[in-house]
């Protein structure tokens, strides 16, 4: 079985498709390695048990939350589907729980990852109750981690499908539009196809992409280093440019609107994600430039009422202080202090909308908030 | 004899004083080396003649415009000043005029070299008319260009006293202030001091400095290379940032205001600066936080009536690229197409005020253009 996310080919990609992080068929799990080697190298790691799944999340062999969950899941899946296994079906439900348990301490702040081994570990109890043979566990178990594979691709390929229909929409006078991107939510982030980029995707498919700017993304590089490296691969028209050129690039007219991913969006939509969105959110503001946040509906925290709730957490200053995001050697002053925090918060009256897997929420003429508990009820 | 701008430890500065990239005193010449050097070691490259000079300049161990220029009339006053000469004083005005010329050659485009030259060029032709001898025409040609060495720093610590000033009374309510500032131009783009580096420093003299912020400055990275040597060498209690999190500073209410250079002002107050500064000046007027330019009299363009004019320079893609502004190995992806400008223009209207030598340059209420060239007529 071949599933909707799988490469077929060498490179983890089919010739012209997107570029492929988690290339998985059953019994068989590579992971690209971004971590190490990209964007100079593209090279993928063989993972055949928990204890490889284990290692390259905890090395950042694969990053982005969605990701990091289904690799964790899928890397068990491979091991369970590959050994033999003498046990009762109990037996069998132990083992996978004992392992999950050792899948989360791999990055025991991921909340992705500590979700998605909730539900595993309520399916495998669930499953263990009537079945007699552990295969039926086993089998129950991988079921599971491939539908979260399929299901994470499919709700970045309706993020894509809603949000280039509604720029499409809301910017109909225009042929072709170009649009900016920060960080990185591509294939790189997610099982596949993207969150924000998945939208480019889909409007470059769609034949009305003019172009892609993304950032440099300091200090980490995500933009420079792998979302440029996803629009090469993909071969869509891109540009790099300095953080610090944003402002400068829309006053010359070169943007069309905005779309950016999010870590966490508050119940007003109020946008937690890297560092320098709310910059190119004032900026966009300032130019009278379409800025939209692109997440599936699990990024979104109902209990969380503002952005004021979301604490800011802090980095390595080594980011800053050393070259190539932290890891090369000193370029800035020995002895000077740093602030750099991971994200910031953007606030809903800087966006014109939120792209979802539901479809896209706007908000009232009048109103400055969204009515995000009010559009995920008529979703249902 | 030791001018004002000298230093007199073999670090190059008194100790407390703010460092120092040009040491000069009668006959010698010592200019830290920027380019290769900094932020790790501070080295002071000696300059015997204007062959030294001209290679200091082409292989940036020297920059910043006002910087350059002094540095290469200086080169020379040392060669005139150290060597014996036989000749009439018409030998001499033929000798310092070629080798100005020759100086010009290490930098064709930067007009601050090229404006000083043809200062020195008069100056020499000037004194030949009368002089019999040659030591005549060397003596006015030394005094001339030491001249410019002091003018520089008096220029300067004149922009840091109005500028400190006019913050104190304009945010008089408050006690200290934290202020936030991008690129470089302190002693190391300048003979000393520096321009909103100056101001900085005349508001940490005052003791109404609680902290500057300098951004990373990509890419480049002037400010974390750069300024922040400078911050941490006179002891200025200091934070770099990455520029993407300009925006989060303002809105966590750190920064009181906002001091920058200029490459250029029009004649209605457009500034043209460091790539980033129109970021940076849109995120200020959002969180209504005060923006001031800092620059000498010598950067206000009258010929030009709005920033409309400017042209944008570009720069090599190397700088996002590779690690270290272009000088390390590769970090981005390869195949990724780069807009790089040098800098970008901030209108007027986003500007609180310009900070010159000859006092503050502000608007009339209801105005969103500065009359520049009436201050200047006033102010002389």
């Amino acid at each position: 079985m071949l599933l909707e996310a799988n490469g077929s080919s060498a490179a983890g990609a089919t010739a012209g498709g997107s570029l492929q992080s988690i290339c998985y068929e059953r019994g068989s799990l590579r992971l690209l390695d971004q971590q190490r080697k990209l964007p100079l190298e593209t090279v993928y790691l063989d993972v055949k048990d928990s204890t490889d799944g284990w290692t390259a999340i905890r090395d950042m062999v694969v990053r982005g939350a969605p990701a990091i969950a289904i690799a964790a899941a899928l890397s068990l899946a491979v091991e369970v589907c590959n050994h033999d296994f003498n046990g009762t079906s109990e037996d069998a439900s132990s083992l996978l729980i004992k392992k999950l348990e050792y899948l989360v301490s791999s990055r025991p702040t991921a909340v992705n990852l500590s979700d998605a081994v909730e539900k595993l570990r309520s399916l495998v109890l669930k499953t263990v109750e009537t079945a007699t043979e552990a295969k039926t566990v086993f089998q129950a178990y991988i079921d599971a981690a491939e539908t979260m594979l399929i299901d994470d691709v499919a709700s970045n390929k309706a993020i894509g499908f809603h949000g280039a229909k509604h720029l499409r929409s809301n910017l109909e006078g225009l042929e072709k539009i170009s649009v900016l991107t920060h960080c990185n939510t591509g294939s790189l982030a997610t099982a596949g196809y993207g969150t924000a980029l998945g939208v480019i995707r889909a409007l470059q498919s769609e034949g009305f992409l003019e172009k892609a700017f993304c950032t440099e993304t300091r200090p980490f590089n995500q933009g420079s280093r792998l979302t440029a490296f996803e629009l090469v691969h993909d071969q869509i028209p891109a540009t790099l440019i300095a953080d610090s050129a944003v402002a400068a690039l829309m006053k010359a007219g070169h943007v069309n609107a905005v779309i950016v991913g999010a870590d966490r969006i508050a119940a007003n939509g109020d946008t937690a994600n890297k560092i320098g969105t709310y910059n190119v959110a004032i900026a966009a503001f300032h130019h009278g430039i379409q800025f939209y946040v692109a997440a599936p509906i699990t990024s979104i925290d109902l209990s969380i009422s503002s952005g004021e709730q979301i604490v800011i957490e802090e980095r390595s200053a080594k980011e800053l202080l050393h070259s190539d995001g932290g890891r090369g050697k000193q370029v800035a002053a020995s002895g000077i202090s740093v602030w750099n925090p991971a994200f910031d918060v953007t606030p809903a009256r800087l966006i014109t909308a939120i792209i979802t897997e539901k479809g896209v929420i706007i908000k009232k003429a009048s109103d400055e908030a969204f009515d995000i508990k009010g559009f995920i009820e008529t979703a249902k």
